[in-house]
């Protein structure tokens, strides 16, 4: 394995002619697909207990259980260490530490899976919020009749924060569906508005989607302002990450009908615990984590790893690699 | 009133120079807009008690109450009666007999109004069903938190049966969803299917959607046969009128996992009865005939009959001019 030791010290060969890596696995239950490796990777399955004595004699990390924050708390500050890190999520937010950052090792996430799915999960939100579908699944419980008038989604305005794939993919979806988008990101671009115009597109916004990457610069950033700036009949949904928000600002707006309603996909703490108050405050619609996880997933998954295991081994250029002190994938 | 008789025995003048027409408006509470034909019509009110009584004195009728059945028990099988007879809604079969049928008024409806509405309270149900919204709901109220995986939608199939404008958005908003969409009709033509291919469309498809007019053909067309070709997968939704469904066969459907759900908007008998057992049938979304029903729809109604008055009373032909003998507005 010396070749772990020598690529953070700078040189770059592929492994050797005849080696096979050891490809480490943080996993609860193993990935399918990698069966495919058989004869060109060593693999070793670890949980997060044996993550750190384990890093030290791999090639590269495959980063399954994409809930674990381990190798934030067990990456090594110097010495022998993987190369190559992929996690098994769009998100690297549990994973990024500053030596990790600061090391030559490169990471990859699963850019592409996501994106329509949770684009899907989106739209569904906001129909069923504009068609007031959970007040009639309420009223269906209670065998109650009564006939209310709902909202079209065609005509009203979304600004979706996050410009990268999963972003673009909402405002694709909902300008499908009629509605007027508005898409931000961290610089503006063509088709991107930049956070100067953040305030002015959320007053007028029916739907504040949060799609960002979890990074210094967006770490809570729905907060009492944002909360604040939006409309009484406005509607906020998070499909990122849970610390993009505010979780007592969210709960004080919603109780305080500063907004009509929000959904949460994703929590500060996740599984989100029973006694917390967000279960039932008023106007939120609280999921456990599953917008981007439609069947077949995991197989997607495993077959993207796969293929990027392929190109490693070959020595070709890595995709969906993350700008380690952005936080994320580069856009276009 | 002599126009009244004279245009029922053929003849075809428009209303005297001078004369104001009497516009007898059957309604619950009165409707909006008609404040604009001041002057230019003589505008009863009336209820279903009195409907018959006011008929031979009427040039024209205005059903606003569409949930009301009146016309069709108090429609004169002769002597004087409107040459004219408006709905507020986009179903005639309430207001439809052989008396009507043959005389000859004109019926128009409200095409248009509700074709988009429907249409978003379509891809609303598939999309939450997809996501499996009402069980993340319940769950919520359970404080349960249970990662599922859902299902993407773009790739499914669906049947839409009934090629009024209505089906027609249907398929337009759940194509630009990535859905595969199939058409039936009456007919078939470019673009729709004939009711010949039902059986091996509903055969393959993820959604079926009963979104036809009410007619003898298609009363309860969707009963124990359709339901036993369903794929055990698949889910049906009702937004035409609920005498297309044989509610019985859906309910043993449902209760033997025959389908894996369904939703109805409609009924044969509305109010749905707080003793029907549909209320809690498995798999069952039971909504209260709101589909079409969008906040502004009753001005929009409003101004379309205004704009149909105009028309009428200028000499003008009439759109939306429906079919008597086949119960709808002929195709486009």
């Amino acid at each position: 394995m010396s070749e772990v030791g020598s690529r953070s010290a700078g040189r770059r060969e592929p492994p050797r002619t005849g080696s096979v890596p050891t490809l480490l696995v943080l996993d609860a239950e193993p990935p399918p697909r990698l069966g495919r490796l058989t004869g060109r990777a060593r693999i070793v399955h670890t949980d997060a207990a044996h993550l750190a004595e384990r890093l030290p004699g791999a090639d590269a990390l495959l980063v399954w259980d994409f809930t674990s924050t381990a190798v934030r708390e067990a990456w090594p500050g110097a010495g022998p260490r993987p190369r190559w890190v992929h996690t098994a999520s769009a998100g690297v937010d549990h994973l990024l530490c500053p030596e990790l950052a600061a090391s030559g090792t490169v990471v990859t996430n699963a850019r592409g899976i996501f994106d329509q799915p949770i684009a899907e999960y989106v739209a569904a939100l906001v129909l069923a919020v504009a068609k007031d579908l959970p007040r009639t699944l309420e009223q269906q419980r209670e065998r109650v009749w009564r006939h209310r008038e709902s909202r079209r989604v065609a005509g009203t305005r979304a600004c979706v924060v996050g410009s990268g794939p999963i972003g673009r993919a909402i405002v694709r979806l909902l300008k499908a569906l009629g509605v007027t988008t508005a898409l931000v990101g961290r610089v503006p671009r063509t088709g991107v508005y930049g956070p100067a115009d953040l305030d002015r597109l959320v007053s007028r916004a029916d739907w504040v989607i949060a799609a960002a990457p979890l990074t210094e610069a967006t770490y809570r950033m729905f907060g009492a302002h944002v909360f604040g700036v939006m409309q009484p009949s406005a509607f906020f949904v998070n499909v990122g990450r849970g610390d993009l928000v505010d979780e007592d600002a969210l709960a004080r707006a919603l109780t305080r009908r500063w907004i009509a309603g929000a959904a949460l996909d994703v929590f500060a703490a996740e599984p989100l615990p029973p006694d917390s108050p967000l279960w039932d405050l008023p106007g939120l619609v609280v999921s456990p984590h599953m917008s981007g996880d439609t069947v077949g997933w995991r197989d997607e998954l495993g077959r993207q790893f796969v293929e990027l295991y392929e190109r490693w081994a070959a020595g070709r250029p890595l995709v969906n690699v993350v700008d380690k002190k952005r936080g994320y994938v580069p856009g276009h």
